[in-house]
């Protein structure tokens, strides 16, 4: 018996969003980065943000239909600039309930894409319910898809290392940056990428700012180094399993 | 002005323990894996443990300048195996105070290192109060070190990476594995290095079973990776700085 | 688009509870002092506590529907003479369980009542299910309500501040005082209306030690102020959101 | 109106389980221990474990009806060595799903067995969804149990202590060690246990190296008394709630 | 080598405390308990409380060698009523300094005493910082006094238990009652014992008041046992080091 | 016995920081805003900053006396923009060592300015050592200020309550914003305070970048109301002692 990744298939990483501009403005960095190296990156989108985060839609009297064409849309865009490819399983958001039947769609998921890494929310975010419940989602889904016992299609997945993208109020969601990821080279990609996302454009300098703040954390962690320029961008993570490391660095 | 370390120079990893035991069966892996290869290791030994971890030999009625010769003797030879260099500070333990004066001693130590990796105790020890002490001047002086206006011989640090290992009882220390180092390749080298320790002989068959399950841990946290022997040893880290990384994995 | 709260206004106050009884035990001073300032106070209780909180009148050999009369009798003399309205959910106690339905009543009640301020059960509770259960319902309908695309009736809401009231056991409960509010104005009215909840009369002198202690440590954490009498009562709260402030103090 | 305990009654403890194996390599002793005082054990044991904790068995080509057969075999006999009796409730694990209804037939059990003692999974597991299913359960069919307005047959129970036993990643899962039970006596009756649970054969030396270990913490959290000796083996629980005491020691 | 402990001597109590008063609010119904099954009892009182627990004789105008001596005839007068012994340090107050002096006194007092239980203060108290002054040099001088290396007359002790008893405001230092000791039998006698301190005559009731609620609180974890009469008076203490036990319950 | 507050006499504020740049960067807004009310504010900063927060100034091959007196003229100046007065400690930073003379000193400063509010450093800084010291200091020192006997010039002072201010790495040093203070109003004057500290110009835009995100902070949770500009900028504080309120809002 061995579980269905071969050695020479490009890394995979996946990631569950609850909403479609999450991937873009939390790890649009990091997927880049993925992309670049020719490395394989699925979206699961849960929902559109359809209800809770289109607000300027719904001002300017769009339905339900449309604004849901006009989320899918911006984000397929989006990941298509950051070299991703998105899959919407349009659960309805706000608010996103957590089900077995989206669960199970979920290690269907994860056990096509066979990911090596795992991106997706934290567990907390008092502001908005429907991150925890993709969390949820897809933590117990990457442990369903390692049982051998657990019926559906596809090979058992192994353990691999998942990562909690910053929430939008970090200290309020008992955020902490473990990780600070270097996304410098890929910068103009992910700001472009953001550009696509045209319903919430109030966040473009907002998450621009984010990402110098990150890189100048990245530079004080790092020491007086001389190879990090000033212009260094960054993206924080939390990792919740341990890591698995050959040297201490 | 640049700080002090030249691109070319090995990496070097600087240990603060508290006593002369510690660095063995606590950090014995990492350190032989740094050496295997050819890295540079300096152990800073607060105190020769002659009070708090040398019962044995009290009990056997030697006197406390024999206790000391005989723990530093165990811990050079065992630092020897290791491949490292280990340096006494006879600060007195039981109770180990942090002092300015001690802690002043660090950064000469720290400047004079230039490491690129820390390794400490973590905090909390409620069965240790020198563990504890330890920590503190460990981390007061690797932030006095970067400080070009604090005086003292050699040039500033940057902002090396800190690692704390594992204590003795780690629920009761608030010590949660956050990087489970592989030290399979090295396991003789720190079994040997613990044969060393003579006055804590009950505690060979311990860290070896800690090795034991840290690695099963770690093949638990990797997955049902083939690769992966099921005599696989570990040492378990917490990391008290963000990781600075350029891919996440 | 603006949301439906007119400037003139008086301002609104929305009490969300599991019991009957429990927006006068743990609230009542800051439901009577709203009303004792012409504010609005509307209570959205969601069971009559029928099972869990009516220990004496099951042993007296009433049945249920005899029960929930009564205790929907009780909390509307207590409503009355606090000052407020009640709203009955009539949802079933022992277990209270939270569904997307009851929440979708509750951002009913929130957008007509357009809160400025809310008090709910805090998150954690281990001698009483049904009180996290509210507070997830509380806090999801509030968070709901914001959102112009939910749909309804009524104007969507602003983020009017929340206020966790005390839990029957507070430090099992990870409860701690962040506000603590001066009800000794209001206080004969608070203990006339819990002396309206005859099913619970051993918890009368329950909760006016506890409005005791409170006053003793408001008095301690404003300091030896000659303003304030020895007869000081005060009920205390958790803070969740931060507070808005124009000074501080 | 009196619980339904009468004063000569032997201890009665349950054991509320998610899956086949969990009360043998965790609350083993704690059982045994019961039973050789001629105690009455009664283990709920939610599911057989027969999809995430069978891995063995699916691998070797057996069928889910068949899986599940072969678990409950072993954990009868592991039951019959113990001395206890163990009831399951086939609710089907990955994911075992907490329900109104098997929270209602937990009831049931509690209110049949009228527990002097409750033993479960704690809150938290990271790496299996189903324990935390469990424990909620567990947890909240106690209090429901307690409610003499609660319906359904039986007695109503009084306030058992709860204990919660050690999951298999201690550190990950929030555990700290605040009993430790001295099982030497029993120790070769758990090892017996253990070696019925043919489909887990890999953790029979694992949890044997558990209990020394824990018996090295208790020796050393009991002082060097000589009457501990090297042998001791123990488990470790935690306790929610406070402990009654009628002497602190 | 054993440590000072003949197996027929009464069990011992150390009790550690920072100001004279605290010893009767806080641990009078345990240390009364103690004594009333003749067992030992010592009280270890590192100041008079003259500076910061003395606000009433200050106010009237005494000096300060007269208020130490107010304090300590009151506080040995409350020791005698309790049946305990109490040793003052006189080490003043306002601030407690911890120093190795203190400490070193403090280890000669355990191996003198050779405690089977030590009570001290908790780690947290933001309104006063000679509490945990005393909490650390308790606890230090505990594992201090447990190693045969560590000089001074007297026996090695063996690591007795631990209970941190309750501070003025338990929700603000982090206390959360883990033992809840029954002492109502000796209430009369702790009562008494309070009515010694006439400097702090306003804690009188405010102190009963407490042991009658942590009193309601045993009750309610212990269930509606009717071997529990509602006059049932408790303390509330913390276990900061694991309980040893023969069995769960 | 009264305290020392004629009741006519202005509100004054009392900010303990340990480096001349502190309370520009972290509470210029508040204190510009308690100025802009003829308020009094008095900073107590108990060193310059010479070692620690001078680099630019070494790195030019200045000494100590001339680095200590450009960081005071540059904070008196800063002070003088926000309209407080400065008063300084010059203990010495890196480290800054929290010391009995040090904290009787502050004693003296709180006895004289009788404070209504008190600002200071959050407890936890692992960037920076001195930060914590001086939080305990100023900790310290106000409960000793409280107390009728300790010695020392003055009358004793009430309880003010508390604010901790934002560290500059807010995640790592356990920093969650509980108040969120408007400062809009006196932004310009705060820019130009900051424009004073030409020792660490890098510091200006980060922190107008930090107060235009305390700003889009405070408007999401005071709801989306009209009253409140784009431009709104806040700072961020924490609350460590329960508020006391005369009604929740």
């Amino acid at each position: 018996m061995t579980h269905g990744k071969a050695p020479t298939t490009p890394r995979s990483t996946l990631v569950v969003t609850a909403h479609a501009g999450d991937f873009v403005w939390r790890a649009g960095g990091a997927i880049a980065l993925a992309a670049s190296r020719d490395e394989k990156v699925t979206i699961a989108c849960l929902t559109f943000g359809e209800r809770g985060e289109s607000a300027k839609a719904w001002r300017e009297g769009r339905k339900l239909a449309e604004i849901k064409a006009i989320r899918r849309d911006e984000a397929e865009r989006a990941a298509a600039v950051l070299g991703a490819e998105v899959c919407f399983f349009d659960a309805g958001d706000y608010p996103l309930l957590a089900t077995p039947e989206l669960t199970d769609r979920l290690v269907e998921v994860y056990r096509a894409t066979q990911p090596d890494v795992v991106l997706t929310h934290p567990a907390e975010d008092p502001y908005n319910g429907d991150h925890p419940a993709a969390h949820r989602m897809a933590l117990d889904a990457r442990v369903l898809a390692q049982a051998i016992g657990y019926p559906g299609p596809g090979e058992i997945i192994g353990a691999p290392p998942v990562f909690f993208f910053e929430p939008h109020q970090p200290e309020m969601s008992g955020f902490k940056p473990e990780v600070l990821l270097d996304i410098t080279e890929v910068w103009d990609t992910k700001r472009q990428a953001m550009e696509c996302l045209g319903a919430q454009q109030h966040l473009w300098d907002y998450y621009t700012d984010l990402a110098v703040r990150r890189g100048v954390q990245l530079r004080r962690n790092a020491g007086p180094n001389l190879g990090l320029a000033h212009r260094t961008k960054a993206e924080a993570y939390m990792r919740p399993y341990p890591q698995i490391a050959k040297e201490l660095g």
